[in-house]
């Protein structure tokens, strides 16, 4: 179901948070790549640890790509990728289930503003990997875009969308993005507007499948109990009924705001979320380490950040603030936010406000340096110990263009950094003057 | 974690909702069932399909015995079930996290208000099935409640419940529970409150957990590629740490209301969310098939039930309304549920209302009966197609005791329902005169 689909995406991108601990440690695994005869790109792990294989899909296929597609409406790649499990070859959404199930093999789809995936994980042995393989070629390859389907999923999305205009978070989110990527295709909301929705037909949903889920745009991941030539075959195979196509074009270059911008949105609310950041930076972004480490100390470490300590354990205006890179294809946010009273937002901005000035100026101390270091470095070793969170990186890798020894210097990379070079990067990218402020909540006596 | 639980704890809610689709087939499993040495119940379901074992082991451990618990701190049950992953046998929630993945299995845990529960999916192979046993066996027998989890896991336990307060879906289901249930322990909030969280220690979790976690009070299903022997043998293994103790009391008499009650909860928002219903049925009454043909007809089959074609196709009043009764060990509720616009809620009501009165004046009509037969009888072998399915319906039947031949008897016991039966039910059952309403939502002007 695509409203399902719209709550994993929520815990994806709580998850993809973790991504941001992540280096590199001895014990890397070792990545093959190889492209299939029509233009996939494909990462394969051998792993012998446990008799299976775990195999994800990924395309650039994200709604960055709604506004290109025919129709150029929101919400057409959050549809494409959830009706290709509500039928296949012939099969209806719980035939499709059941024949994953009773092999034992689970599976998943999704998308986000980048990517489309699918992804699978199954017994290793052919009586049970085979008819899964071939349960996933079909939904990749044979979808039937049902219109029974696509009409209870569209009425399902529009019940959704409709209800987020009821969840300050969402609102504030949806604001956010739309003033802080304008003409940016990551301005849409994933999930679309009532305007769109109202106008999306299964037309779209097929153009769009044609022209994004092809080879060319294909990055596959496989870890498993296979050898080299295994996985050739099973990458040839699953793909072998898309066409080559091409590669969805490069995404349109990132504007920074010029100056800073506070929209202030009134909302019968008690408390008021606060949304405050800036354009930050795309994977594989020369400062990325830097500011990782910068953001860890600042608002990246949870209880332990100086944003937790001056905002809640001191001056208690807050249960929870927060801040974080969103890495993307273009250049993602910076976020920094918070839910306080809304007699407190005043306050509690000026509080965010002191702290970055003083950490622009200043940078993190020694202390929070090493600190962060150790947590990073300390912690990368279980972030790759499952061939479940491997699979998951390759595709990273794989869609983001990173060098296949991403995994093995990322402790190295972590390390090389210093206060000099985090303090320089922080001056260079942060610009507290010019931060987009969104506010959702009703307005304060003053 | 255990805020990762409460909304895991909603995605229960609603697919416990799916087991009201339940009928029985001709190729239903059959069950074998014995008692530990230590007198826990096992549930037995041999399967060569796939070389998997799932285990489920229930406990009457829900947030209903939180009252009785030394303590007596809504909230007790919930945090030891979140716990006991949390840390075992010097592992701390890392470790275990590691160990299962390590062999490929999954674990999961959770409770409501009348269970709490630890789950298990591992290769059969004992090359894996081994570790993954041993790593299940300490999580549920020497768990260590370490302090940093408790006071990490009670604090996020506490912005949650602090942030439930600014939902009116949350605010209008805990005020339900709480009037209807008066004394019975229903009525406490499974997450606990403010208050009941604030004076909560470590030493209440273990007390709950020695009071509770013990044989007499458990229920073990086994699902699998397994001789009755190895599975007896893992039973008694997996339990072999626990005292036999005793089980759990029989809770109090829920008594109905008296005469209806209507709660207006004044908040700031521009949908009113309206909850309406009473005491319904426990699991095993014997009403049950009749007022499930009763209610599938009414309010329980989505965009073909009386209720959305009244409300919601008719005159726009909501975007979806619903209502089932929820099954459990007293008599759990039986609800109606919508949002409205707040200028509405009063002609909203009047129309479910007016289709409530009708309905039980005249019953459902036979083409609908006739509709809700063919729906739940055709669609229960869907129901049961999977280990995981029969793992979970073998809980139910333990935890319910509910007949061995369950399963086997369901279709028939619908069939055997007919609109004389039904109308006899829902005129005994349901009282219209009676019902709470609570609403939450900004009070129109009138």
């Amino acid at each position: 179901m695509v409203v399902r689909k719209i709550i994993s995406m929520k815990i994806f991108l709580i998850s993809s948070l973790l991504y941001l601990f992540a280096g590199s440690v001895l014990a890397s695994p070792e990545i093959q790549f190889w492209e299939t005869s029509k233009g996939a790109k494909v990462y394969f792990v051998p792993s012998n640890d446990i008799p299976m294989v775990d195999v994800r899909i990924v395309f650039d296929a994200g709604s960055a790509r709604d506004q290109t597609a025919e129709g150029g409406l929101a919400g057409t790649a959050l549809m494409t990728n959830g009706l290709l499990s509500e039928g296949a070859a012939g099969d209806d959404a719980q035939a499709l289930a059941e024949k994953f199930e009773a092999v034992g093999a689970q599976f998943g789809n999704g998308s986000l503003k980048d990517m489309a995936w699918l992804n699978m994980r199954s017994l290793r042995d052919d009586q049970f990997l085979k008819p899964a393989l071939s349960n996933l070629k079909n939904i990749l390859t044979r979808a039937d875009f049902p219109k029974a389907a696509f009409k209870r999923e569209l009425e399902r999305l529009k019940i959704a969308v409709k209800s987020s205009k009821q969840s300050p978070g969402s609102i504030a989110s949806e604001r956010f993005f739309k003033e802080l990527y304008g003409d940016h295709p990551y301005a849409q909301p994933s999930a679309g507007t009532e305007e769109s929705l109202g106008k999306l037909q299964l037309k779209h949903l097929k153009a769009f499948y044609k022209k994004y889920y092809v080879a060319s745009n294909a990055v596959v991941a496989i870890v498993g109990q296979l050898s080299k030539t295994e996985a050739e075959k099973m990458a040839e195979y699953l793909l072998a009924g898309l066409s080559s196509g091409q590669h969805a074009p490069a995404l349109p270059e990132v504007k920074p705001l010029t100056k800073a911008k506070t929209i202030h949105i009134d909302f019968p609310s008690r408390q008021s979320t606060v949304l405050m950041g800036q354009v930050g930076m795309a994977r594989g972004d020369k400062d990325y380490f830097a500011l990782y480490l910068a953001n860890h100390a600042f608002g990246g470490s949870g209880f332990g950040s100086r944003l937790m300590h001056e905002v809640r354990e001191k001056r208690g205006l807050a249960y929870s603030t927060y801040s974080y890179f969103s890495l993307m294809r273009s250049a993602g946010p910076f976020q920094i936010g918070l839910k306080t009273r809304n007699d407190q937002v005043d306050k509690a901005m000026k509080v965010i406000h002191d702290e970055l000035d003083k950490y622009i100026a200043n940078g993190p101390d020694e202390d929070e340096i090493q600190d962060s270091l150790k947590n990073i470095t300390g912690g990368f070793p279980l972030r790759i110990d499952s061939n479940k969170k491997i699979v998951e990186y390759l595709t990273l890798i794989g869609f983001y263009d990173l060098p296949l020894d991403y995994l093995n210097t990322f402790v190295a990379s972590v390390n090389r950094q210093d206060k000099a070079k985090i303090d320089a990067a922080l001056k260079r990218r942060i610009h507290a003057d010019k931060m987009l402020t969104v506010i959702v909540g009703a307005k304060a006596h003053k």
